[in-house]
């Protein structure tokens, strides 16, 4: 009883790793899409993204099961309720890739990112790939460390995007512009603010204790 | 031992409505604090907000040790695990609430809101504010026709929300206005979103089966 119960908590975990991972092709693809004007790419993010929330579904209902059945305590408890709260997270991190591939979509032929603003997303896109593939080993490995990294590279998100603001402020560009440009600025800092929650649900996991609370 | 179950699962249910209630105080508080730049209200929503994640770790605390101590199944789990979610999404509405009194504090003494859209953020205001009581109402309650009332009232949300977007477009305001503008629209629209998450929860209990799903 006991070892099928870990095989298929372990099962869980590996099916969230999938799911990071698969969340990880979708910001990929949704930022390369916004830079680059790529229509094709950014209808992949959104066709793909009910893969996602069908994962999300069967995790869910797979975690439940666990609970119902298995009736796990202690730490096993522990590590099934965060399994159902990451992979919350781990969802609204792909709608977050949604949501910037219809935006590239909405703009189409143009790009919603002037040039003067390409080098700040594709960066943010490179530092969110980043937390989303450390959010992924985390959970595989449970290494700490790791998870204060991808707290750094969070903390570098939220720098660009506060410069974002100031740099928009001082601009030229049309009210449409600054719309596009405000709100993918948010998905960007979203996305690195639920990377943060995964990393420290597993960190509690490990040391019983969340690291100090960020505030967003 | 199921007396003491129950009884502890209804203190957790009627905390998650006083919960909501603080969050609808936020929210109002919020609003005024934004339309009137009423610096004062605006840090009441801001110190205040640590209540609500206070009264967050309680509950998610109390909810982990009723699945630990007593094990439920069937129902009572369902309810327990959805009660463990509600509080994230309440506790998230309790975020934007602050994040809006924030916005208001920075732009004072001016109103973050131009003249002209002080009208449609009234209007978005006086709606959270309807969502939130009526999710608390239906944690409450269990009512499913007041579930699918909020759901109305939060696409009304989304219809001002993109109204919101077209006006702005058109207008001749600064673009740290737009910037305002746009993040506390994306504000009121999440804040419904989270409102229809819950009750959608609650009908989920009742009925076993989740509504047709909504994308954002």
């Amino acid at each position: 009883m006991r070892e099928t119960f870990h095989d298929q908590l372990e099962a869980i975990r590996s099916d969230l790793v999938d799911m990071s991972e698969r969340v990880a092709t979708a910001m990929a693809r949704a930022t390369r899409a916004l830079l680059e004007a790529d229509v094709s790419l950014a209808d992949s993010v959104i066709s793909d993204d009910e893969i996602i929330d069908e994962t999300r579904n069967d995790l869910e209902e797979r975690a439940f099961e666990l609970l119902a059945r298995q009736q796990p305590v202690a730490v096993d408890l522990r590590v099934v309720v965060a399994s159902l709260r990451m992979v919350t997270e781990i969802e609204r991190m792909g709608d977050l890739a949604l949501h910037i591939a219809k935006v590239a979509r909405l703009r189409y032929p143009e790009s919603a990112v002037p040039e003067d603003f390409k080098s700040t997303f594709a960066e943010m896109g490179r530092l969110a790939g980043q937390v989303i593939a450390k959010a992924g080993q985390v959970i595989r490995t449970r290494d700490e460390v790791l998870a204060r990294e991808l707290e750094a590279d969070d903390d570098l998100i939220d720098d660009l995007h506060q410069a974002l603001f100031r740099r928009l402020v001082l601009s030229s560009h049309s009210i449409e512009t600054a719309i596009d440009v405000t709100l993918l600025g948010r998905y960007y800092e979203r996305f690195g603010d639920h990377a943060v929650s995964v990393a420290r649900r597993v960190v509690y996991l490990v040391t019983g204790a969340y690291p100090e609370t960020v505030a967003h």
